[in-house]
């Protein structure tokens, strides 16, 4: 039995459906070379019908955005390690893990899949951003409340996020140690 | 008469078929909500037998990197200005200018299209990052030449490169105005 066949007898939730259609997506966008990731490819990974897609999503790009901002937050939970040095460090260090996997790079290719130029409307994208940020903000928050003084949220951007995601862009490996410590030593300035 | 009844007839020599090509290339990235970047939308876009893109480039992946690696040539003439921080600036300004532009835009969305996880072969990937880092290394040569000493490339990098990709991927603005120095002091320490 096919795929294709099998999805309309699992009755799915609609919750597990979205989940099929966001491994989907990653799936694709991990294995595939930029020619096969539109929506009834994905669809069809998904055991689902490409009208559904289309009509919970509208498009690819917002179906990208989805899926970038639902398996980043559940990648991502934040330590709270007692500083500011420390919990940047502890962010940056899942970062680089999650970027070494298939995955993490998928999806920052579909981060950058849903840039503008794209028929991504410009809200979801500043929403999309703001999410990826939301974890820094949190981290800025607590430093705030400790009476710890932060860079600013475009700094920390520029210094500690922009490294990791040009290096994945670019498929520069990233150094196997110490990098972290060595960016945000850059930010903050040494220890 | 349609364009692709026109094409036949014109007789293009190769290197204007190549330069027809990638301009259809920046064309769909600029405008293109992502799933019509394919090499037959491409191919029939420029005129041109799909046949031939296939036979020319092999893939979308190898016509995304020519694309890009011809086309930032094209648009980064080297100033020497006569110091390493005035040769950043100048190289940074050039960046910023065109990353205002929908061409400069598509060509980041071209480089991260054909970024890994896709089907360009390491070496070309590796190969299309180096053309891009030629100007930058033929800054840190002058420098030498001056007596004056300049960051690592990895360096320049993470700090003047990735947040001018990172910003323009993410569609956040860039500052109006002092962006190129601000990141050239943090680099360079201030001047």
């Amino acid at each position: 039995m096919s795929e294709k066949e099998q999805a309309p007898r699992l009755r799915r939730s609609p919750e597990q459906v979205r989940a099929a259609v966001h491994q989907a997506v990653v799936d694709l966008l991990s294995a595939a070379d930029g020619e096969e990731l539109n929506i009834p490819a994905i669809a069809q990974r998904a055991g689902v019908n490409h009208t559904s897609v289309y009509r919970r999503w509208g498009g690819l790009d917002a179906l990208l955005a989805d899926t970038v901002t639902t398996r980043l937050e559940r990648n991502s939970p934040l330590k709270d390690t007692g500083s500011l040095r420390g919990d940047l460090i502890a962010w940056a260090e899942a970062s680089v893990a999650s970027m070494r996997t298939p995955e993490g790079r998928a999806l920052v290719r579909a981060v950058v899949l849903s840039m503008p130029g794209s028929a991504l409307p410009e809200g979801e994208r500043a929403g999309q951003f703001e999410r990826r940020m939301r974890s820094i903000e949190q981290i800025r928050e607590r430093a705030a409340a400790r009476g710890e003084q932060a860079p600013p949220l475009e700094q920390i951007l520029d210094q500690l996020i922009a490294p990791f995601y040009i290096r994945t862009i670019f498929g520069i490996e990233l150094p196997a140690s110490g990098y972290p410590e060595l960016l945000v030593d850059r930010l903050l300035g040494p220890a």
